[in-house]
């Protein structure tokens, strides 16, 4: 047997592409010497970019994206006859990062093969290729490259940093050490530091690139082919932590043992491995043995902190606005790592936007077209809500209702009351936000501090269409990532009767907010007692949405009379109750346990 | 900085240990020839083993145990003075694999390098070691060459075959390839094949041995060192796949970037770096690279089948007692791996009883003493109940008092009731069968085909005591590894009201079910009506167990009628139904949705 492996569709984080010539590729030289943080200092550096769209005469509207672990400055095509980029599906004219509004960026980093200064450059002192004796350079000296680039342009504020994988690293570096100089950043697929089972493989890698006798302790440009064993073991190990393990199965179960046939020194016995030995061989094509051991050092060493306080001390500095998005099968970088970026996030009041997306794709997902839907278009909205350069969306609900469990609960009354409980200029977490009716409301009336929390992708997708803020949250693991009293308003709609954990959700929001509003569904309503009393039937508050007892979101059941009994167990003050009969529309005053379908009550400690 | 490394407690899958000689190991030499699966023949076998305990004068208290990738026939100490087993926590004298009992026979495996033939014995036709003349070989001829040595000693039956990892693949073997030749399967961390991810890793790290200068095309025993630095590569990528992640992470993290000082020609610089250096350099002065080579090649070409036919087809062959466990951290032989084998085995009516154990222990997890409380004591109450040697434990309850969400509700009445609608000599499917009390008075009844479904690790020991059958199964996701009409009874006591998905759960009953009896209680029993319309006050109906409208298990309410309408809704036949008031310990027959306080239900389609 015998498949073609041209065309192979399986792209990759560090995504393959032939070593052809940069045909748009810029270069600019800054002599001024760059003091590296590891105590060395490179005399001058030059670095290659490209660029697309343009600047505006304002010199506000530009997007720095960040590469990954083997990128280049090409992240797209500039027109139809160019060679394909490592990001097309996300850079271009109408594309998520519209090259008709943004001046994209993109420049090779520090350390790499593609142009700009790495170990493959010549180095002065030597009149040859540094090899190993190219410095240990960190994230913090490419970002300080990059700096120097944007300087070069006289642009003052980025629109935006952009970065997945090692390029999210540079995002948060961006955000974190030139706060000022950026609006919003966008990190996907990343993390405050790797783990240790990922520097692990790093290690591994590296290992097997320097043991190879080839490497000739990295002066090998001059003699000989250069560690391409030790380089294609590296690349292949890399390359298997970058898929999920969901998305090998698929690709080579369903001919595990018939390996391709391919010209490789490899092992080819099974689907697998002809598929790593074919990736290992071309990899050394195109990407140089140094730039491989000096980025992934760089991966390795970088290191923003691994507790909280660490955390919040660092991305408290920040000043943008920011997305983050981790992908479900991402075993590389993994979602609770972006969660704890954005704990420390919201821990200090800054503006966030988080979604774990639901992928099959492992890390190599924001890469890939399959969730484009979702990251992409988060990416987009994103972009577009950043003050400064565009009103928010004419109308955000127009293409995509959001259809969270919450949201079949929105009562237009039980809306407006909960709006005149909230003061003028509240800061209010509103858990359970759907689409972000109520905040895209109290936004209109002014609020600055407005949170949304919420767990469905499409939802958060419209939130951030209508420009608020809306992380991802299960309730039911409670709100560890807010601080005590961080709101004035913490509001739970129509959602407790859905939570596993009443006495969790309950008492995180008094710890969360000076005051809360939780509204839901009362039980002992006349018509429901009724309905037991005389028709033998459960009394189910929400059949109407054609739910039944067997299937209904539900799975809490009580009265305003059982929630006025759990407060006064728990000391919980009740400061007001509102009680309502949606059916009428009406407030309810008398026996409200009996004559009103819903309540909303105001709660402090 | 500088940590003492000698006295490394972190053990491993393939345990680390010196390659001392092995002072009780015994040999036997077999000189008829090996036909080997692939083709090849092997002339004569030599096997070394060790053997612990005494076989008794009917032969039938032997258990064979089959060592992982790296290990050897020294599975345990023999004395006090004697090295360290690498399963020392699981054999000996009182220990779950009581060698006061049974007979413990340990060979290494063919291929391997700790005594029986393998890549470093002579080759006859050569007088030189085979080196990569060695065949290849698999799991099949590994076996077959165990039960030489079985029949070597006149064994006719093991009372088990205990496995786990690559010897697992043994013990799957051995059951399905020689029914009448087990009558107990214990297989630990394993599964019917590697997944892509497991095999793309054992690819890598023979690319990295064969690519070492030093391998020599495997002919390195007389000249030079051997490929130590692929075999320490293959060694350090191995381990990571051993560990859990967050295993790595509470070892490596509180000092990630202190490396210790060690000599070796690996990288040092990180923690976790250092460590895989360390055990890499280890590895190579007790293992040997062509058997690392030959065993991992076992390991990638053993396939049972990916689907359920063919594991079906497999697994139906067998006619031993099954116990298998997984580890929840385990990603190299992942939980649902263990699940598909179990699917199989409960589809075709095989004894089989399962337990995924929550573990931070990764793929070691079975080597180490973590979870030994569970796979340990189920280990030794499956052994011990294996018919033939052993009466039932006395009180299996004495000592492990099951803690699951359902074993509240049992009421002696109810429980009664239930047996009397069990026709005699049914086969039974208990869906939450709590520690097995229903499922053990229908054994004393001589009920043969009785299966628990559990999801309780204790309550799941408890059966197991018991000499009942008991997989681990979340109803919630129905009951896929049942097959259709299966059983002529399923019962789901006191459970429904827990569950979310009602339909999905009641339908997979009335499918693998010819008979189904559910037990629930009723929502419209009267002094839950009065609770409400006269104390305003949601029915709940386990406020007797200290439950709370906010904390019951309970997230369905329904009352008989409820039910009765679902039923007709769905087409399912109400046979019989029995009503009970508990409270008094009476049948109800008059307006039973009024007065009866609990339903016995039989359904059928």
């Amino acid at each position: 047997m015998s498949r073609d492996l041209s065309d192979d569709p399986f792209a990759s984080s560090d995504s393959i592409r032939s070593a052809r010539p940069l045909r748009y590729a810029q270069y600019v030289t800054f002599d001024e010497p760059l003091l590296l943080e590891a105590g060395d200092t490179l005399p001058r550096v030059t670095v290659a970019f490209e660029t697309y769209g343009k600047l505006n005469d304002r010199k506000d509207n530009a997007v720095l994206i960040c590469h990954a672990l083997t990128g280049d400055s090409h992240v797209a095509r500039h027109d139809e006859s160019d060679d394909i980029g490592w990001w097309d599906i996300m850079v271009g004219p109408g594309l998520p990062i519209d090259t008709d509004k943004y001046f994209v960026i993109c420049p090779n980093v520090l350390g790499g093969c593609r142009g700009t200064t790495g170990p493959n450059s010549i180095n002065d002192a030597t009149g040859r290729p540094y090899g190993s004796d190219f410095p240990v350079v960190t994230i913090e000296d490419i970002v300080e490259v990059q700096r120097r680039l944007i300087d070069h342009f006289g642009i003052k504020t980025l629109h935006a940093v952009i970065g997945g994988s090692l390029g999210g690293f540079m995002t948060l570096r961006w955000a974190t050490h030139y706060p000022e100089r950026v609006r919003g950043a966008v990190a996907l697929a990343t993390s405050a530091r790797l783990t240790s089972q990922g520097l692990a493989f790093d290690v591994v890698g590296r290992n097997a690139i320097t043991s190879d006798p080839e490497f000739q302790n990295g002066q090998y440009y001059e003699n000989g082919q250069g560690p391409l064993v030790g380089l294609a073991i590296a690349r292949m190990l890399g390359h298997i932590t970058y898929l999920s393990r969901e998305a090998m199965t698929a690709k080579f179960d369903p001919h595990r043992a018939d390996g391709r046939h391919i010209k490789t020194r490899f092992e080819t016995r099974f689907a697998v491995g002809s598929y790593l030995a074919y990736q290992g061989d071309r990899f050394g094509d195109r990407f140089d043995a140094n730039s491989y051991i000096t980025l992934s050092m760089a991966m390795d060493l970088f290191d923003l902190g691994g507790s909280f306080e660490e955390l919040t001390e660092v991305f408290g500095r920040s000043k943008c606005r920011w997305l983050l998005a981790s992908f479900s099968t991402d075993w590389l970088f993994l979602p609770f790592q972006s969660q704890e970026i954005v704990n420390s996030l919201v821990a200090t009041n800054k503006p966030v936007s988080y979604c774990n997306i639901e992928s099959n794709c492992g890390h190599d997902a924001f890469l890939l077209p399959d969730d484009l839907d979702r990251y992409g278009e988060m990416t987009r909205a994103f972009l577009d809500n950043l003050k400064g350069v565009h009103e928010p969306l004419e109308d955000p609900m127009a293409t995509i209702i959001p259809a969270g469990p919450t949201s079949i609960y929105q009562y237009s009354l039980e809306y407006e009351l909960i709006l005149d409980l909230i003061p003028r200029g509240a800061s209010v977490l509103d858990l359970g936000c759907g689409g972000g009716g109520l905040l895209a409301r109290l936004n209109d009336r002014g609020h600055k501090q407005l949170v949304g929390v919420e767990l469905d992708e499409l939802a958060i997708v419209a939130c951030i269409r209508r420009g608020l803020d809306v992380v991802q949250i299960d309730l039911n693991e409670g709100l560890s990532s807010f601080s005590d009293q961080q709101f004035d308003v913490v509001v739970l709609s129509q959602t407790l009767q859905a939570m596993k954990n009443v006495e969790l959700v309950i008492s995180e929001m008094l710890r969360v907010g000076r005051r809360c509003i939780v509204s839901f569904p009362n039980i002992a309503f006349e018509p429901l007692r009724t309905r037991l009393t005389e028709g033998g039937h459960a009394p189910h508050t929400d059949t109407s949405h054609g739910f039944h007892w067997y299937n209904t979101p539900s799975v809490r059941y009580f009265s305003i009379l059982d929630f006025e009994d759990f407060c006064r167990d728990k000391a919980i003050r009740i400061n007001q109750m509102i009680a309502l009969n949606t059916s009428v529309g009406e407030r309810v005053t008398e026996n409200p346990n009996a004559h009103a379908d819903m309540a909303i009550m105001v709660l402090s400690r």
